[in-house]
């Protein structure tokens, strides 16, 4: 496609089983930035999505916790699972797992014990802002490196002391564990795993599709500063006055 | 929240009700950009969220359509509306209408007549991606200055010759219609939007906690460079190979 080819494809078959686990509070973002970047490269590829939760009842990404949700809105979207923790197919080959408000609610506890289940067999764990805590939570990232998001770090990472933390990285691979800073990260990890697979130039192309300027290095990130001073509890920090 | 204050938010009371147009093939992010940064103020401000569709079964984001969907992906997920056309409240404030495929095909003809119908009541309309050309479509683009996606551009802009097509531009403002760019434009826009409404501290603030670097200059879209040799049909130009 460009002139300028800077990597190529992993070699192998490609994946074509996609699996994301939602959970009330979800974060709406960290699913459908990644979700976004396959969609458009299942045109060309195939690629099913199995949309997974405790039950088949639709998932609320919205809160009403009084402490994250000050103000009393009524503002989250129903999502329809496909698939539950039991029925989802065991041959399963890339789990997608966000983060939000709900992932550091006791309701996580069937996501957590989800992704301790199923990861033996997966080929591929992708993981977005404090989706990193739950995966933590399960054991799968003992003593790998990781990321998560900026504005709760510590909180997230004293919680999870077994892993390697790495803070100024807007993604990190290590192993078949990719996974990403806060919310908007999730986009640009997604990106990084489709250049690994599918090579850079088609990455490219979807980054050009959703008219996203791709955060092309894993390696550098602007909210680890942004957020240098961050915050120990959820709610707690964001002061909007 | 931070010293140097750059702009002051709107005088005036400030919207609580916004309701967002879903249709069969609305690209995800093109909602899910918008729907996160309003949910992030939502925790401070009032902000109540109506799904508006056609009926009030679940509306799936992928498509089938095989020049769309090459591979045969099953690639989409399920959105529950909570009203529809017809139910929806009538002093809804502010309107979100996303693109995608599903914007250029016949079934979005009950959303365009929405809009036609809803945009005389409506204090503000935002569009994304060629959610401008279900806008235009509306007749309520007319006389205005508006933008688009940009990978889409002549197909588009050519369909609606009434409406005053901006090309370089992240997102436009004419009177109380933003209209944006593709896809990832929709974060922009909206972070916009709330900076005119709500100060830009507190849009700073959402971006950042969204971990998002802000393209906040809405006169300057790489977009329109990268996508310049644009396609004349969906399907027909988004070459992988």
């Amino acid at each position: 496609m460009s002139a300028q080819k800077t990597a190529t494809a992993s070699s192998g078959a490609l994946p074509s089983k996609v699996g994301i686990t939602v959970f009330p509070g979800f974060e709406p973002l960290d699913a459908f930035g990644p979700l976004e970047a396959l969609y458009m490269l299942s045109s060309n590829f195939k690629l099913d999505l199995y949309v997974i939760a405790s039950t088949l009842d639709p998932v609320y990404t919205g809160t009403n916790d009084p402490q994250l949700n000050k103000a009393g809105s009524r503002f989250g979207v129903n999502i329809v699972p496909t698939h539950t923790y039991e029925t989802v197919p065991d041959d399963l080959e890339v789990l997608l797992v966000p983060g939000g408000a709900g992932a550091a609610a006791p309701t996580i506890a069937p996501t957590v014990e989800f992704i301790r289940r199923a990861y033996p067999k997966l080929r591929y764990l992708i993981t977005v802002c404090n989706g990193a805590a739950v995966a933590a939570a399960a054991g799968v990232l003992d003593g790998k490196r990781a990321t998560t998001n900026k504005l709760y770090w510590k909180m997230i990472t004293a919680s999870s002391p077994n892993v390697n933390w790495v803070r100024t990285a807007r993604y990190v691979v290590d192993g078949n564990c990719w996974t990403s800073g806060g919310v908007s990260a999730g986009i640009d990890v997604t990106l990084g795993w489709i250049s690994k697979l599918y090579g850079e130039d088609r990455a490219r192309t979807v980054a050009n599709i959703m008219e996203y300027e791709w955060r092309h290095d894993p390696n550098w990130d602007t909210f680890a500063y942004v957020h240098r001073d961050d915050v120990d509890v959820f709610g707690g920090g964001v002061a909007f006055d």
